[in-house]
């Protein structure tokens, strides 16, 4: 299993391969609901799994719908077809997307008087299956009630769109590997890789059109929405690596519309399929976007104090590469004399040595960013589970989406 | 007024500034319904900036929707800013297509039992106003009724994702110009002009979303699914000049995906939103595919033979470029020696000469290729007006459809 990123651009996409980071990464608090379940890393995996097993057959079946030309590149993609066309079993991506989708329905039926009418046909799935143990029965995304379909339907949706983006954004940025292969554009043009992408959007919002549920219409225009968004956020990333200075605030935003976005819409529109209002949408919604910003936040400290010796890559690979990311922005906005240092290092006109990046690093740290990011990120996640407890009041029917949130924002693998 | 394709690739985007050729170019049959009212160019001149009048309002209002970050390229690529951002009042094409959209729609409407409600709140405009003149009421397009909001809606929602397709192609072809200035990504560089194709994507496909009419969900499907079609035909495309042999059959295929397939699905959407049933929109996706054909034959017929006095281009423009055209396809693959001649000269490994470029000219000719490409457009014709007559049996409520379909294949300009 391998690299998968939570944001719409791809400078990522090898870090993502870096197990957390215990020493620098705080621990996620999950506050008012600490009385729900026990989040262990196993059970959060076995969310995943289970998505990953329920949500495959709508994504082969919505891309097997298309014409070969753009079939071969996006099969490539998603890792089940080689270069030359032959079956692979290559990794796909860890589909936390779709389990938030999913997740999220599960909790608000769960949580709402609707959970009879979602889990209709599966006794014992819903409500109170998972109640004071968190646990979710194995069978639960199995049912075949219309709701869970649906359901189903549109965490496909979003997966298609996330991917949508990755075989854009790697063509934007050059970058030349996804998920330990050559991206699709490396291996098949950009030309290819450009339409490709803009197949699986249409594929993507077709997927979600494809059925009469209630819910459908709210969804459709969340997630057509949510990829402008996407869209906004790119642009600024590949703006602020352009510009000498960048705000914290046009930082954050940024990561809101790259990371923040999509996990917000996912929850969101797994909402509506369990019978949420726009009310608990909205809150569904700020609730993973919160989860994005925390996720970024960490993301951002392990690309500075990450293991080399875990993370593949060098010492500070973000400062060697004078990224502009959360914690870098915030040391050069703080208005110390260590954020001018630090400014000095990133403005000079060649390759950083060791002992630069060294000092850049603990520059950051001096001025502030790396506290900061700390900071920032556990206030994050408490919002998220603010958030969280407005729109599932119910602890009990909150235990998987806090594993994801877990495993989102701690990076468990 | 310029420049305008009616292909999801661009390398016509010079020649559609070409008026039609009167020598080389059949004039288009009407065919069963040629009792309907005389078809004059002003008539179809009318009924585009009419539609235009109508649907501009809704494409700005969806253009306004978006953060400036893609709007300032969006608007642009209309010709409503400059590079700068100041207003403009450049070409923005001639918005054939949601022309399509609405006449689809108000024939339907006029031709089935729909037509009162479709045309409430305006009394005089629909089924009985254009009987046996074929002409419109002015204020036919100005009804304030839902179902013509919905249209509308419609017909700009088929703009916009046509010109999403025509940023995405820009990139892809590296074409300069379009509609006489830079294009976008000559004017904003690629990646703002691939994520602001992405974003006016998911707006296209929201615009329709938009509203509650029965219409919407099977016209969102057809739309999204035209959009892989759209792909598909652009990567044939793409592929084809890199190879040695191209059957006819392929490249009729590919003419359909890439051109016929956007103006099938405008009339389909309308017809929907006129109250059409599934086999009046399949009939009248079937009328606008085969326009769609005819067109294209006409324009590679004119960028062999048309006058470069009045297309701006060189004599025999396309095959000094060597462009895999329908003609030259038909005459490669016509078996005959003048085929074989045309081979030999298309696979010199020099810019050709004058005297090349006239003898490939002669030997499309003399192989067929011009002949078999002026029959087809004829028949092409002929088949769409046979469609038509399915769609709309009543001749009465097909001529602004004729009208347009005169213009589209005969190149009014």
């Amino acid at each position: 299993m391998g690299a998968e990123t939570l944001s719409r651009e791809n400078n990522h996409n090898e870090s993502a391969d870096r197990p957390r980071d215990g020493g620098a990464i705080p621990a996620a608090r999950v506050g008012s609901v600490e009385q729900a379940a026990p989040i262990g890393e196993d059970q959060a995996l076995e969310i995943l799994a289970r998505a990953r097993t329920v949500v495959d057959p709508a994504l082969r079946a919505a891309v097997e719908s298309m014409p070969e030309s753009m079939r071969r590149v996006v099969a490539y993609h998603f890792g089940w077809r080689e270069v030359d066309g032959t079956p692979a079993e290559a990794d796909a991506g860890k589909a936390i997307r779709p389990a938030l989708v999913l997740a999220a329905a599960q909790a608000c039926a769960a949580n709402s008087r609707a959970v009879e009418s979602f889990a209709a046909g599966s006794p014992g799935a819903g409500a109170g299956a998972g109640v004071g143990t968190g646990a979710v029965p194995a069978d639960s995304f199995a049912v075949n009630s219309p709701a869970v379909q649906s359901a189903v339907r549109a965490a496909a949706a979003v997966e298609l769109v996330h991917n949508f983006t990755l075989l854009h954004d790697d063509v934007i940025d050059r970058d030349v590997t996804r998920r330990h292969r050559p991206t699709a554009w490396r291996a098949f043009g950009a030309t290819e890789a450009i339409l490709a992408g803009d197949a699986l959007h249409s594929l993507a919002l077709r997927t979600l059109a494809e059925d009469s549920h209630a819910a459908t219409g709210p969804a459709l225009r969340r997630l057509a929405h949510c990829v402008v968004e996407l869209c906004d956020g790119q642009q600024a990333d590949c703006a602020f690596e352009r510009r000498s200075t960048v705000s914290l605030n046009e930082c954050l935003a940024m990561a809101e519309a790259k990371t923040g976005a999509l996990l917000g819409t996912a929850c969101a529109i797994g909402a509506l399929y369990g019978g949420a209002d726009e009310a608990g949408a909205a809150a569904m919604d700020a609730f993973g976007r919160e989860i994005g910003l925390a996720f970024q936040l960490i993301d951002d400290l392990i690309g500075i104090w990450g293991d080399p010796a875990v993370t593949g890559k060098p010492v500070g690979a973000d400062l060697l590469v004078r990224k502009k990311s959360l914690p870098v922005v915030a040391a050069l906005c703080s208005g110390t004399a260590a954020g001018a240092e630090l400014a000095e290092i990133y403005a000079l006109d060649r390759p950083l040595t060791a002992a630069e990046v060294q000092r850049a690093t603990d520059a950051v740290e001096r001025a502030g960013g790396r506290a900061w990011a700390q900071g920032a990120s556990c206030e994050r996640m408490a919002a998220a589970i603010e958030h969280l407890s407005v729109a599932v009041p119910e602890p009990s029917a909150a235990g998987d989406l806090l594993a994801l949130a877990e495993l989102v924002t701690r990076r468990i693998r």
